[in-house]
């Protein structure tokens, strides 16, 4: 089939399809079918931020969310939410070591929430997809955001090539420095950057990969084959706390799981265009970016990351179960 | 202009300058550009006086809020809310090489709330306040509270003259300290005290500094230019739980950085008469005794700073969004 280029019919089709990935809750499931996801972050400073993106996965629909963190930043992740599986293993001399026996349960990895700059753990960091890189077992998708960018923008042969599939999630500042270190590009930071660069950057770090430029909308482009550049639009506000990243890149998690299943519903007409991960990238913004209206239109500019949490449940109904 | 001194007249105006300096909540914001504020202060014993600032400051309209405390008061105050970013840095023997990277990023500091008097960490302190002032790019507006106004009853040089503004806001009984301190007056403590002795105190501190004198009504003076005293006396209650002054400091810190920005929208009438830290001050007090008359209308005498927390935003729009 043809895949017409037209952006409200896009953004038609794309809701459709996230609609089929969505599974059916089906009485005959056991945990862990609707998804085992990995979130690799926290430090001292910032242990928000990876509550945020792991009970976002977990408040989409997962099974099972995993923090990854340093010693120090897991007593306070664990005291957010009995909830989440917290691991204190970041700066362990044996994390790759550690974090092993978990991978193969897991079904995608979240690199990045409030992960800090400290070179020693963006080293081990760095091993451990290594380490998933080279064994075909462990190579797991990835969404790669906030300092897990800062380490990519360092090293970009972190990811690149990756055997699996990579989504990174910028925003305007972080995209501009990512271009910098992996095209030599001086683009200027902005809310509304043109889609081909968005596009460009993908495509330099490998086929698999995929770019999801945050800002006024949502730009998401891919190296992958189908349409390869889409826009979201809908929702958000002017409202931009601390946090709403998070609420991303961990239901990003979960949609990510989702669409490299075989869909639950038939598309909506003949074959997709769109390939999973442009999928899962527009579930997640649209629903985050719904979150936050509909969080904003309670509390106003009072709203916090943790009120959009309340939001995740009713705007995932609106806009993929009617 | 001609600037008035009717009380009621000067209120009114107020009001109509304070919903000047609220930011816009536009779509092409980014993060960060509504207010980054930090909040010095929290001890082994004082751990919820930095996170009523800290959360305060964030849901008045800023996008981050840090705390910068001491490493045993951390956890604690983590633990209350994943959307502060906590520092356990202040009885480290290298505060000020810690905190220093973060400076730059921050735009208006809250000293004091739940700091203590342990004199190592007054002293921590002051070496903060002195490297603010010795480096232009570092210096940031200040809003001191609590034990930080004990340590500038035992040593005012660490605030005299600073460069940027400082807003002190005692009560009465630290005022009448402050006022002994700085004045060698003996002044007695009351809820009601004589402006001119409010202004006496920020005049002897420095043309940048503005005194809040919290009480029956709030009594707000200035030794910069302008119509340099006012009262806000609309609101409050006969409660006085632990904790709302609190609110009151981390509220000022989010206006005060507005404020110190171009008005958003018009100033009603001409240029404003008042100055920036003023219009800051009556906001805050405005705000803090709305939603302390709002949360004793629902819980009585059983009002804790928590419920005024609930307050902030429907307070917010009723005065300043109208």
């Amino acid at each position: 089939m043809t895949c017409n280029n037209d952006t409200a019919e896009i953004e038609a089709r794309l809701l459709k399809e996230c609609r089929t990935i969505v599974p059916l809750m089906e009485a005959n499931l056991y945990k862990g079918r609707a998804g085992r996801i990995g979130v690799i972050g926290g430090s001292l400073e910032y242990t928000g931020a990876p509550y945020f993106s792991a009970i976002s996965a977990l408040k989409v629909g997962c099974d099972l969310s995993h923090v990854f963190c340093p010693l120090n930043a897991a007593p306070v992740i664990k005291s957010y939410s009995p909830e989440l599986i917290v691991h204190p293993i970041l700066d362990a001399g044996n994390a790759v070591d550690l974090i092993k026996p978990w991978l193969p349960r897991l079904h995608v990895l979240i690199v990045g929430p409030g992960l800090g700059k400290d070179s020693g753990i963006l080293d081990t960091v760095g091993s451990i997809l290594q380490f998933c890189r080279e064994q075909q077992d462990y190579a797991k998708p990835l969404v790669i955001d906030a300092d897990g960018l800062f380490m990519v923008t360092k090293n970009p042969k972190v990811i690149l090539n990756y055997p699996k599939g990579v989504i990174l999630t910028p925003n305007a500042i972080e995209f501009s420095r990512l271009a910098k270190s992996v095209l030599d590009k001086d683009w200027e930071a902005t809310s509304d950057p043109d889609p081909e660069h968005v596009r460009a950057l993908a495509v330099a770090l490998g086929s698999n990969t995929t770019v999801v430029h945050k800002g006024q909308s949502d730009v998401i482009a891919t190296a992958s084959d189908g349409v390869s550049v889409v826009k979201c639009a809908i929702g958000g506000s002017g409202r931009r706390c601390g946090g709403q990243g998070d609420v991303l890149s961990g239901s990003l998690g979960t949609f990510y799981f989702w669409a490299s299943l075989k869909p639950v519903r038939d598309p909506p007409e003949g074959d997709g265009c769109f390939p999973p991960a442009v999928i899962a990238s527009y579930a997640a913004c649209l629903l985050t970016r719904e979150c936050n209206s509909r969080a904003v239109a309670k509390a106003g500019r009072s709203t916090l990351a943790t009120d959009m949490l309340e939001e995740i449940h009713p705007a995932f109904e609106s806009l993929f179960e009617n």
